[in-house]
């Protein structure tokens, strides 16, 4: 009764955890984005949490510290299941015993075997323990790369392009500022904010000379910045602003997409933001590396200029890389596309 | 009063004869496809009538006929200014004075001079007369292609267009079917039935052999045949299908987009449904003559293959096409565009 009576203060407050989750992705990784919310015993929040850089506090401590003694008796709710092992923090399941919580309610079973066992712990503590609540949306959301990761060992890869509504991404004569909207293009500076590494070809870094930094609306630099990562075997050109010091970056020989994403993945790097331009993009999708495209189409036509994308290993109708639209949003006057390749 | 109490049951009369007259686009050209709706003294619907084909009744006299009796200190709701003159048909504005008709709305005020003067006439006789109700949605719907006709001396054209994500028109072997989805295919029949003239370049005869009728979805043909015309110099292949008997076809010659659009006029064509391919209709927007965009965006990459348009006049960024648009929908899973250029 108890539980039917504060289901929807639950669901609010997993919404609420999601969005702390969401704020901090980009700063974690290896470890996962992770929302936690108390609520006291009448239901009340009475802490807010999320994953603090690596080395740092989980959500569950971070939440606990706020709540204080209004968590006896109450209810955690959080987007991964609370961990169970003792790694450069404390578990947090038995933080959350400790802590007196009645009831731990979470999205998303850790699938990691060595943290796993959380919710054994509590209830073995006489807490009650739900896990599932919103899963699909947090697996959706702020924990999907990193359960893309847990599952496949491989970083998730975003593929993000801006192109005209006939496919170009640039003009004839090369001029490529802008072709989307300012909407567009600070929304992109949030995805670079949210990601660990953003890659690009030798290509377009000799083309276009671009910085790969995440930048508030103002032009200041963001807090956080992700680790700008060129792949190709050409030398970058004397002076190229992604050899400053604004952000690290790291140099990966071409050919082969797989040893570039293991050679990410064992830097940590989760979370990818594939910025092309259209030859690696084509290198991605060739191998079956890309997992979601977010694609900025405005509402212009060029005929003529380079495409989008090249060279992705199709070359018949029926070979066509096939896409299932999340959503179509507009970002400013530019179609915002959200999709992922069919069957995944 | 009564007329603050009428107000509704106009308006959706105002509907229901737009409705009417977007049936038969497609069929009155050159006279305007134009809808009537007859609402006897109590409000009642007692007519609904629309253009019929050249030198076949106007709207009025068609909702008249119905309405009979009913007319008599009723309304009239059309979508156009009631015709003065007496062309083929004698002048609505007389027909419905001598119905009896009490008060008339129409949307859109005549440009043409000799017909104008049907608001006139219907004063001069004490019929209350209104115009402008629902003035912009019938110009950008069941009077699009007529009004600019009237205003610009030009066929209205709507370049149609199907595309991949990356902006391709077929895959590097040629193949194209099909890139859309079915409800794509099936609402581009439903365009064609309701246009004067489906023009396409001789390259796409050559390279697919399209036949450009209008085919319901069963695939059988439909009552209405637009006109079939092929531009460009080029010797059409022996058997090409649009030689067939289904519907008439027109062979123009290539180069001067103006001078096709001239001799289409000249035919009595207004509204004509430029299907491509990619230089036809690169010549189309080269020349300022594009009036609308629909795209049928497939969600596929392709990464090669001939682009959707090509050489549209356009070298540099800020020469680019740039487009208001209209409406944003999903076509089966394509995304459906409907744009117009900016500034039109
Ligand atoms: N609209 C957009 O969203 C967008 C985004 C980015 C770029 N662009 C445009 O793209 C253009 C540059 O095109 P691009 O194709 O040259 O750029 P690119 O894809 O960034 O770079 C191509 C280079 O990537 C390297 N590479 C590494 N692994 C590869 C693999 N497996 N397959 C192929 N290449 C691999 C190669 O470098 P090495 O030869 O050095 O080995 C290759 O030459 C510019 O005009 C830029 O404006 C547009
Ligand atoms: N996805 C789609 O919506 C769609 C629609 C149609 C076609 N397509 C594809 O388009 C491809 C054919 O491309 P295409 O460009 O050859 O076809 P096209 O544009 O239909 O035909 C080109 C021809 O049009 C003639 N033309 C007439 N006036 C012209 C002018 N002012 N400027 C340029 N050309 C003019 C020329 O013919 P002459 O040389 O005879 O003078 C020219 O060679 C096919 O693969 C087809 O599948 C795709």
């Amino acid at each position: 009764m108890g539980h039917q009576r504060s289901a929807p203060a639950v669901s609010a407050a997993m919404h609420t955890a999601m969005s702390a989750a969401g704020e901090v992705r980009g700063t974690t990784s290896p470890n996962p984005p992770v929302g936690c919310v108390i609520l006291d015993s009448a239901g009340e929040v009475a802490g807010v949490g999320a994953t603090r850089p690596p080395g740092g506090d989980h959500a569950e401590v971070v939440a606990l510290r706020t709540a204080g003694e209004r968590a006896a008796g109450g209810t955690a709710v959080v987007t991964l299941e609370p961990c169970a092992h003792t790694g450069r923090t404390g578990p947090c399941a038995v933080a959350l015993r400790d802590a007196g919580v009645a009831r731990v309610v979470y999205a998303v079973a850790d699938p990691n075997p060595p943290a796993s066992g959380g919710a054994e712990i509590l209830r073995a503590a006489g807490v009650e323990v739900e896990g599932g609540l919103l899963e699909e949306e947090v697996v959706a959301g702020p924990l999907r790369a990193w359960s893309h990761f847990a599952r496949t060992g491989r970083p998730h890869v975003t593929w993000k392009y801006a192109a005209t509504l006939d496919g170009r991404s640039a003009a004839a004569d090369g001029t490529s500022r802008w072709i989307s909207s300012p909407e567009s293009r600070d929304e992109v500076h949030a995805l670079r904010r949210h990601c660990d590494a953003i890659v690009a070809g030798t290509g377009t870094v000799a083309a276009d000379d671009p910085h790969l930094t995440a930048r508030d609306p103002d032009g200041a630099p963001a807090a956080h910045q992700p680790l700008r990562v060129v792949v190709g075997d050409r030398a970058l050109p004397e002076g190229a602003r992604v050899l400053d010091a604004a952000a690290e970056t790291l140099r990966l020989p071409g050919g082969d997409v797989d040893a570039a994403l293991a050679a990410l993945a064992a830097r940590g790097v989760v979370d990818v933001l594939l910025e092309g331009g259209p030859s690696l993009a084509g290198a991605f999708w060739a191998a079956g590396r890309v997992d979601r495209v977010l694609a900025y189409v405005a509402p212009t036509l060029l005929g003529s200029g380079p495409a989008a994308l090249a060279d992705a290993g199709v070359s018949s109708l029926s070979q066509a890389w096939r896409l299932d639209i999340e959503q179509t949003t507009m970002s400013g006057t530019d179609i915002r596309i959200s999709a992922v390749p069919r069957g995944r």
